[in-house]
C-alpha cells in the first residue's frame, strides 16, 4: 500500500499514539474546569474551547512533523483542500462535542491519514475509557494493544443498527425503514463512538451524514477490518465534501442500501 | 420515613452492595463464555443463561436475609404480587439484555426495597464500569462512595433527551414531538444505563414503557435526588403493572407533559 514501508507507518502510528495520550490529559483537565461553549450554524452546533484547542495542538503537531501535510480539520485551524493529492491529515479535536459537553461520555478525538487518497492510518481516542482504536489496512486494528478480529458479517435483522437520531426523527434516508429492519437501534449522537461500535462488531451498521473529519477515521479502521463504507447510494465517499455514510459489514451493507432505496 | 432507622438501611445497602458484587464476578465470567440466548414475548426480547442465573442468586439471598420478602421480578423467580403491602423486594437480573448479548456495554443489574409501598432504597449496577448507583430517600444518593448533587434544572430545549427507540419509531406517545423539542435525543436501549444518565444530570429526562423491575430502582435514586418521577400523564406510577414512565427535572418534566398532550 503506497509507498510507506511497514516500519515507517508502525513509527507514524506510535508518534500519534504519543501525541493523542499527551491531547487527552489536556482534554481531561479541562473537563475539570468551566467549558466555554459556542454555537456554530445552530443551537445544536456546538464548539468549545477544549475543541479550539485540541485542533491547534494536534495541527501544531502534524505540520511540525510533515511539512508537506495538508490538513482537513473542523475548527479552522486547517486548509481549505481542493484534491486529495499528497498527505492529507484530517483532524477531528471533539468528535460529538454535545455529548461532550452534556454527557462526558460519547465522544472521540479522531485523525486519519491518507496519501494520494488512499487510506493509510486512523486514529479513534475513546478519551474517557482511554482506549485508542489505530491502525490501517497494512498494519491492522487496535484497540491499544490488543489486535481486533474482523467483526462476524451478521445481517441488518441479527444486529443492532446505528442512525443519526435528526435525520431519523425527520423522515430522511429510508432510516425509519432500517429501523424497524434491525433487530434494534441506537442512537449515540457521535460519529467516532458509532463508528468504535461498528468495528468491535456491537452493531452491524451505522449511518448519518458527516462531514469528512466525521468518516475520515472510521473509514479506514472499518475498511481494514473487511467491513464495508460507502454513500447510501452504495458510492464511494467523496472525502472532500459532506457524504451520507454507511459502514456496515456486508450483509448488513446490502440490506442496508435495498431499504434505503426502496 | 417508614420504620427502618438510618442505620438498619445502611446496612441493608451494604449487605446488598456484598450481594451485587458477588453477582458481578459471575456475569463478567459468564461474559467470557459463551452465552445461552432464548427469545421471550418476540425476537427482540430476549433472555440469556445470566439473567436467570442472577435472578436466582439475588432472589435467594433476598429471601434468605428477609423471609417475609415479596418479589417482583423479570424471569419467573419472583413471586405474583397483587398489592405494595410488606416488604417488597424488585430484581432486575439483566437490564437491556439485547445490549449485553450484543454490545457487551450499557446493561445492568437493579434492586430495589419498597416498605408498605414507600420507596426505601435502591442499586443500579453498570456492571462493565463497576459503579453502583445506589440510596435512598433517606441515606441519600452515590456512585460507590461518592455521594451525588441533585442535578440542574434545565429545561428540555437546554439538554438530551432519553427516549424508547420502538415507541418513537412508530410514533407513540408524542416522542417525536419530544425529540424535535429537545437538545437532541439519544436512544440508549435500557432503562438502568438511562435512569443513571438523568441522575447524573447529563440527560433531563427519560421516557419508556416500563415493567416495574424496569423502573423500581430508578425511581427510588432519581426522587431521592429531587427528580420528577410519573406516568407520561404526570399520575403516579402503578409499582404493579407496566407505566409510560417518565422521569426528568422539574422543568424538562413541565415540557415533556405539555408536548405529550399536545
Amino acid at each position: 500500500m503506497n509507498d510507506l514501508s511497514l516500519i515507517e507507518q508502525q513509527e507514524i502510528d506510535q508518534m500519534v499514539l504519543l501525541w493523542l495520550n499527551e491531547v487527552r490529559k489536556k482534554t481531561i483537565a479541562a473537563m475539570q474546569q468551566q467549558l466555554n461553549v459556542y454555537t456554530k450554524n445552530d443551537q445544536r452546533d456546538l464548539v468549545t474551547n477544549v475543541d479550539r484547542e485540541n485542533e491547534r495542538f494536534l495541527t501544531d503537531k502534524i505540520r511540525h512533523y510533515d511539512t508537506s501535510a495538508h490538513i482537513i480539520s473542523e475548527e479552522g485551524f486547517g486548509d481549505r483542500q481542493l484534491t486529495m493529492a499528497g498527505n492529507m491529515w484530517f483532524v477531528d479535536p471533539i468528535d460529538g462535542t454535545m455529548n461532550f459537553v452534556k454527557q462526558q461520555s460519547d465522544f472521540a478525538i479522531m485523525i486519519a491519514l491518507y496519501r494520494e487518497n488512499k487510506p493509510v492510518l486512523a486514529w479513534i481516542l475513546d478519551v474517557v475509557n482511554n482506549i485508542v482504536y489505530h491502525g490501517g489496512p497494512a498494519i491492522g486494528v487496535f484497540a491499544n494493544q490488543l489486535k481486533l478480529a474482523p467483526p462476524n458479517n451478521e445481517s441488518l435483522s441479527e444486529g443492532i443498527v446505528l442512525l443519526s437520531g435528526a435525520r431519523l426523527l425527520y423522515g430522511m434516508f429510508g432510516y425509519d425503514r432500517i429501523a424497524k429492519e434491525a433487530l434494534g437501534y441506537r442512537v449515540i449522537g457521535a460519529a467516532g463512538p458509532s463508528f468504535i461500535r461498528v468495528i468491535l462488531g456491537q452493531a452491524v451498521g451505522y449511518s448519518s451524514k458527516m462531514m469528512p473529519w466525521d468518516f475520515a477515521a472510521g473509514r479506514i479502521l472499518a475498511e481494514s477490518l473487511g467491513l464495508l463504507v460507502s454513500d447510501i447510494d452504495g458510492k464511494p465517499l467523496d472525502m472532500l465534501s459532506s457524504n451520507i455514510v454507511l459502514v456496515a459489514t456486508d450483509r448488513a451493507h446490502r440490506d442496508i442500501l435495498t431499504l434505503h432505496k426502496s
